[in-house]
């Protein structure tokens, strides 16, 4: 059985990780027949956002506490992910991964990403082990790895340049499709970068999911 | 094109609505090309569960501002739901529909169900439109129609019995299946009242949606 880390960054696709992509990753999974666990960072969100009115609150909530609402209580620290015990690691997107496991939507290419994460990410890669990263996370990718890596992030101009300064190599990708490095075993998707429905996002995310498992050795 | 209402009831299935089942109705509805149209009500929700340790909080969040989690900020107040705009609606289960759509996990049988919630169920089921109900959703059924109506919340003794005492008519059912009330035109699923993983509640909100749209007029 492929074992997969999937590593969420809050509940809620303004503050936190996009819901509906987090759970297509972990059906697509389960589907594959992969043994799945979550993992998020034990630490505040950058903030919380009312998703019905779309502005920020004075309240204060935890990003693993709230992950677990998607993982249904099944979640541990980031701190404690071991890349010796998974055979891959998959990112969705959503706010989170731009405001919590890094600080990007805040400050852009002189973003600093979550240490935890860029160990795990750094220690999955050089054991040659596939990783997929979905909508906004792949902006990550360069500032965890030394390597180039070819990516997308969809169409957004403004958002690829500050890719490619960053390091990375922007593909243009439609929603419903990825974007695959094999040398670097790196598969990223737009997902909600682009998608105008759940369904467009869910044949991204399929492909993305089915991509990394057969880039398992 | 067949119009939808979903009626969400938090955002995590201790508190609120089950976010995959949730997810997995707005991706089975997007795909068969329903336009989909979220609901919750306005109100503050029952308490707040922290979803990692599993025990109540002192926090208090409001059910629509939760439930525009899940919906991605497209949602509307439960008041406002008019049943004449719609050709069937399905709710999801979850804590939040015996917590926050009704206090059925608070007093059994003696619960109270959402009034706006009642009035629209009474309005589709008088109007013929068909409705579906998952996980343990179904139990808000009797005391919302005047009607016995075969229904499933999987097969859990305890439960079974409580829904038969309030006037249903309670029908065993494995995880992947459905039960059908054709003369009431509605449907059940047990979900997570059963499911051991994602896929299989997959499974059984598949077969709903489908049914569902299919005993549109």
């Amino acid at each position: 059985m492929k074992r997969v880390a999937v590593v969420l960054s809050g509940c809620g696709f303004l503050d936190g990780a996009e819901i509906h992509e987090s759970v297509l990753t972990l059906l697509a999974l389960d589907r594959a027949g992969a043994e799945v666990t979550c993992f998020a960072p034990d630490q505040p969100q950058a903030h919380v956002v009312n998703h019905f009115t779309g502005q920020p609150t004075t309240e204060s909530r935890n990003v693993l506490t709230e992950s677990a609402r998607i993982a249904r209580g099944k979640i541990q620290p980031l701190s404690q992910a071991d890349a010796a015990l998974f055979d891959a690691l998959i990112v969705p997107g959503g706010f989170g991964a731009a405001k919590n496991l890094s600080n990007f939507a805040f400050v852009g290419k002189a973003c600093e990403v979550n240490q935890d994460l860029t160990h795990l990410v750094q220690a999955m890669h050089q054991a040659g082990k596939p990783m997929g990263f979905i909508c906004i996370a792949p902006v990550l990718i360069p500032k965890m790895l030394n390597v180039p890596v070819r990516l997308t992030i969809g169409n957004d101009i403004d958002t690829a340049e500050i890719v490619d300064e960053m390091g990375g190599e922007h593909v243009t990708c439609p929603v419903d499709d990825i974007v695959v490095d094999e040398e670097q075993k790196i598969v990223t998707t737009p997902a909600y970068m682009l998608a105008q429905s759940i369904g467009e996002a869910a044949q991204g995310i399929e492909k993305l999911v089915d991509r990394v498992l057969k880039l398992i050795v």
